[in-house]
């Protein structure tokens, strides 16, 4: 993993080193070099060298892509009004909420930039791009709405997380000149992975130790967000006559108690039902990267990856 | 110009009739079906002509650089916290701040694709796009600073107003298989055309008719923005020894008197620099036009728009 990483990691460095000085360019740098995990380029990386192309390749596309993703996390923290990402500022706070919607949407300008190489690359990264906007899109839809079902969270994650490191994927496939099969079977591998990673977020958010996540406790659910996991808890008062879920969701944010949520969602059996569901996506993830027809040596960097991202803490 | 007009619209009227009726689309269709003037696209179809292609043939990017200019109308009036456009609220006061800011990342993606058929009007809509996000920075920097020359000023709506017509009318030059030296030229005739314009627009907001122009009259002085007009007016003050601008800049905005703000101006002279400043624009854009090898009749379309602009009251 760790070569893959110090490669985007010096592309990542020599971009930022190159930006202009002005303050449409510096949150920009700031946002980009936050210590990150920088799965999707990794990914895009590792796809491209598993259908036979060397890594360098399909370089520029990684970057484009990992811009792209921190487009998303610059106008999406002002979205949700986020003070803290992973333990720093984020651009609206340390900066305003102008400056980080202008160097947003640079940012966005400067990914396409990458993307634009080859024809197939641009039509799928078009498509993914859009559909990231409409997960968001959901995902502050269902702050409003108090009938939304875990189907439709599922979905949700879908188009807000799990696309684009399918996106990331396939695109280092087309560009080692996968078949359309392989191409498909490797976004299948991507998509389920990152619903089960963006689901275990969520088991983080409301049970993870924060010295390890970076992120205070409970955010998600003093904002109200309707994740998975309150959703599954909620269906399950509904069923056993409690409301200790429903009660506080109707409190103000501010009075919201965080912990007690956390506890009924424990007793009530919404979180093991998420631990399953995660089980189900890694399982059905693996499934779709076993059905590749490359031999299990030229796959060993995208199972780890895949383990890695299973089993992480933050 | 109805011809190019008609077509633009129609090409508009059928896109936003394909979009999905999701929240995240209906903000775009209802931006783009303000009316409108069209200028950018109609630009770029006509300069498609005069280098001897069909104006259909220019009828995606057209469509593309007026969803840009709409994303960047989108997320200006954000930053610029403005009302109304023309009358109308802006989508963040229709709809809210966060649609406003989403809806406008999804329709910059919509404007990339229409954008990517050719790689050398990707090339130069990346740069420009960038360019564009540039000039809006300058203009947020600018209402912080009071040390603003005329030459900054000018390069600022250079970037945030007159690249993207210049864009616009090279687009189409490049579909139509111009030389270099022509696209530069037809670029130039855009760049210097849109000064003016932007120009004559300061003008209009310090002393057109509300009526014709749709917008509060002074809302430029009344926010403190730094116009060229403003810049003229104080440079004549610290000559003559008056002070009523930088008497009435040191208020609150609301304290603002627009009225005697535009009275000193024209007092002071500014009114007449500006009108003859925007005259030499337009007269350089006059022989940038005149300077390609095109014969006259060819030309004629494009003089009419010049003209048309030039005149304009609103």
């Amino acid at each position: 993993m760790q070569p893959y990483k110090d490669l985007i990691e010096a592309r990542i460095e020599a971009w930022c080193k190159r930006l202009p000085t002005q303050q449409l360019y510096a949150p920009m740098a700031y946002l980009l070099k936050l210590p990150a995990k920088r799965v999707r380029p990794i990914a895009a990386l590792m796809a491209c060298e598993l259908f036979g192309g060397k890594a360098e390749d399909a370089l520029d596309e990684a970057l484009g892509i990992e811009l792209f993703h921190n487009f998303t996390l610059m106008h999406d923290d002002i979205m949700d009004a986020s003070p803290l990402r992973r333990g720093d500022p984020t651009v609206h706070v340390k900066w305003n909420v102008n400056t980080a919607i202008l160097s947003g949407d640079a940012l966005l300008v400067k990914s396409f930039e990458l993307m634009g190489r080859d024809a197939a690359v641009r039509a799928l990264f078009n498509r993914y791009a859009l559909e990231v906007c409409e997960g968001q899109q959901h995902d502050m839809d269902f702050e409003r709405r108090t009938d939304v079902t875990a189907t439709e969270y599922m979905e949700m994650i879908r188009l807000k997380t799990a696309v684009l490191l399918s996106c990331a994927l396939q695109v280092g496939a087309l560009i080692a000149g996968a078949s359309d099969g392989d191409r498909q079977r490797i976004g299948r591998f991507g998509e389920q992975l990152g619903l089960a990673f963006q689901l275990r977020d969520d088991l983080l958010d409301a049970f993870g130790d924060p010295m390890e996540t970076g992120k205070q406790r409970g955010g998600d659910l003093r904002a109200g967000k309707k994740t998975w996991l309150l959703i599954r808890g909620l269906e399950h008062e509904r069923a056993d006559g409690t409301s200790v879920l429903s009660d506080q969701i109707a409190l103000a944010p501010a009075q919201r108690d965080v912990h007690r949520m956390g506890e009924a969602m424990e007793r009530l059996g919404a979180r093991s039902d998420a631990e399953a569901e995660v089980s189900a996506l890694e399982c059905s993830a693996f499934e779709a990267l076993d059905s590749i027809g490359v031999n299990d040596e030229r796959k060993a960097a995208l199972h780890a990856l895949a383990t890695t991202l299973m089993g992480r803490r933050s």
